[in-house]
């Protein structure tokens, strides 16, 4: 592995930027690192501009220690598996983490992550890596990776909307991930979905998230256990153990129940991507997450609903389709097409 | 008035282009013509750099005869217009107008203009006029005009709601207006500020654009004076013949009545504004028409309903503002303004 910026390579580096675009040595390969900062987990992996995941592997967050102490471990773990690769150059490293701020290489405030409120990460990490590197939320890293490797190829405009626990989003604009004036841009799941309806996480009611979300889901699957008579294995499970895997499973199983609850779904989701349409004119929109499995279940409904709200101009425009990233590592592959975004 | 690229000037002009990024010949002040396209009037005028408007008319938009009809009417009435200022050099062409696709040069299904439901403009307009043309709609070269001229200078990020008979919007992120991928983004008018709720001339029910604009006020109040029971001149005064200067004017006098319709106005203006802020995260929300000369009866609900609904990483960041440009011809200066930011 040779780390291609250091000073006795400036010259060259420069030299061949100019002619090439980015420098790539005879015989060696340009490798992107991602990072993939969870609650609980951070996942790693070296990617090569084809999407190829050479090397990966994961550790804990550590996040209930010190944001050094997380890097130096990191540091300690990625490094050997840097090292067992022959013919790489690391064109630097892209990280996704929940909150993270891209201009000022901040986590602020991230609900499961405990090193502080307000963290320095960029600072911290150059304290113990001299690559480039690059930060942005989870949900605009998974829009990158759709672009880069997934089913945005090619396209300048589209919004990626990402079902786990909450509801992230990416929301690209003229082949940019629009950060905006602070960096925050894209944080659909906290649009208002219902006047003074399900409490959130954040404090406030009615936030998208609380509906369109494996969480969101489960929520659902109460409210009509309550409001319908449909017969369901789902019954017999107590609201502590019910997952959104379990409700897409039991969709796909023609449970009545849990197809009401995805045709609920889509219909807050459809109704709601209709006003984002009209904030950027997208494309496509793309949905990637666990509730995606769920395929038709959740699609038709959401696309109907979507169709019914949507404004004339944009009707039977905006393509609805999951992510092509949906059984790989999206996580790492985001977080490495940060990489060729920003340093090519 | 010399026409700066006739084929005789075209090596000169790319050298020069070349060197100092636009051509100015020595002595010769650089002019865009800014043409707005409404409903009833046509305005233009020649505009330089500083947004002063150095000459300025309007004709009839002849909105009910046919396009080409019109462009040769704009020509006999421009060229004179042009033909009368010395040393000036035309660096473009700029046009607003209602519906229109900037991408396709088109005006599509514009409900006060009959030239036709889907009017190829830029193409017709080629045929009279040899200037290089950029066409817009007329929010979108709003938000252009603020930026060039007006309150946004210096900003990259940012909203431009303008409030007249419906409600428009041009959305501005990394410095260039978002059309997205067909050219109709921002369309703000018709998010869904409440479910089931008024009829929109679109034919959907709850737009945004129902409350808040000249109209949607002119509803409030009658929606006001069937619930409340406050004292006002407006009770006088037949709905067809009740306007929103009215209503604004009665604010500033206090009428209780009025100042209630623009608490509710502000209201769901602020909660709508809450969200919008979510997708773009701007750096400012700029408003602009009739319904903004009610000042802080407008704004002070509108801010306070912003701040309520927002979410926490943008609280009391956004900034509200009144647009710099109501006291002057801003439908021409926005007009203009495309043109520096085209052919520059």
């Amino acid at each position: 592995m040779q780390w291609l910026s250091s000073t006795t390579n400036t010259f060259l580096f420069l030299v061949f930027s100019c002619h090439f675009g980015s420098f790539n040595q005879i015989g060696m390969k340009e490798i992107a690192i991602g990072i993939d900062i969870g609650g609980t987990n951070t996942k790693f992996g070296l990617v090569d501009r084809s999407g190829e995941i050479l090397v990966q592997d994961s550790i804990s967050t550590m996040s209930d220690c010190n944001v050094k102490d997380f890097i130096k471990y990191l540091k300690e773990k990625l490094t050997p598996v840097i090292e067992s690769q022959d013919n790489i150059t690391i064109k630097g490293v892209g990280i996704g983490a929940p909150n993270a701020n891209y201009y000022k290489g901040t986590i602020e405030y991230a609900p499961n992550i405990s090193w502080g409120e307000f963290i320095y990460f960029k600072e911290a990490f150059a304290q113990y890596f001299d690559y480039p590197m690059v930060l942005t939320n989870d949900a605009n890293a998974a829009a990158l990776g759709e672009m880069v490797y997934g089913n945005a190829q090619g396209m300048d405009d589209f919004i990626l909307i990402t079902l786990g626990t909450g509801l992230g989003s990416g929301i690209v604009v003229n082949g940019k991930v629009v950060y905006g004036h602070d960096g925050f841009a894209g944080e659909l799941g906290h649009t208002k979905a219902k006047p003074d309806g399900r409490l959130c996480g954040c404090g406030r009611r009615g936030c998208l998230e609380t509906y369109v979300s494996a969480t969101g889901l489960v929520r659902t699957i109460f409210k009509l256990m309550a409001e319908e008579t449909d017969p369901s294995d789902l019954r017999q499970v107590p609201f502590d153990q019910l997952t959104a895997k379990m409700i897409t499973e039991a969709a796909t199983k023609e449970d009545p129940l849990a197809i009401k609850a995805f045709e609920y779904t889509g219909k807050i989701l459809g109704e709601n991507l209709a006003d984002s349409v009209l904030h950027t004119s997208p494309e496509a929109i793309f949905l990637f997450g666990g509730l995606v499995r769920a395929g038709e279940y959740l699609f038709t409904p959401t696309k109907k609903y979507m169709e019914k709200s949507i404004f004339k101009m944009f009707k039977n425009k905006v393509k609805l389709l999951p992510s092509g990233l949906m059984d790989k590592n999206a996580a790492v592959l985001g977080a490495s097409a940060l990489v060729w975004k920003e340093f090519d």
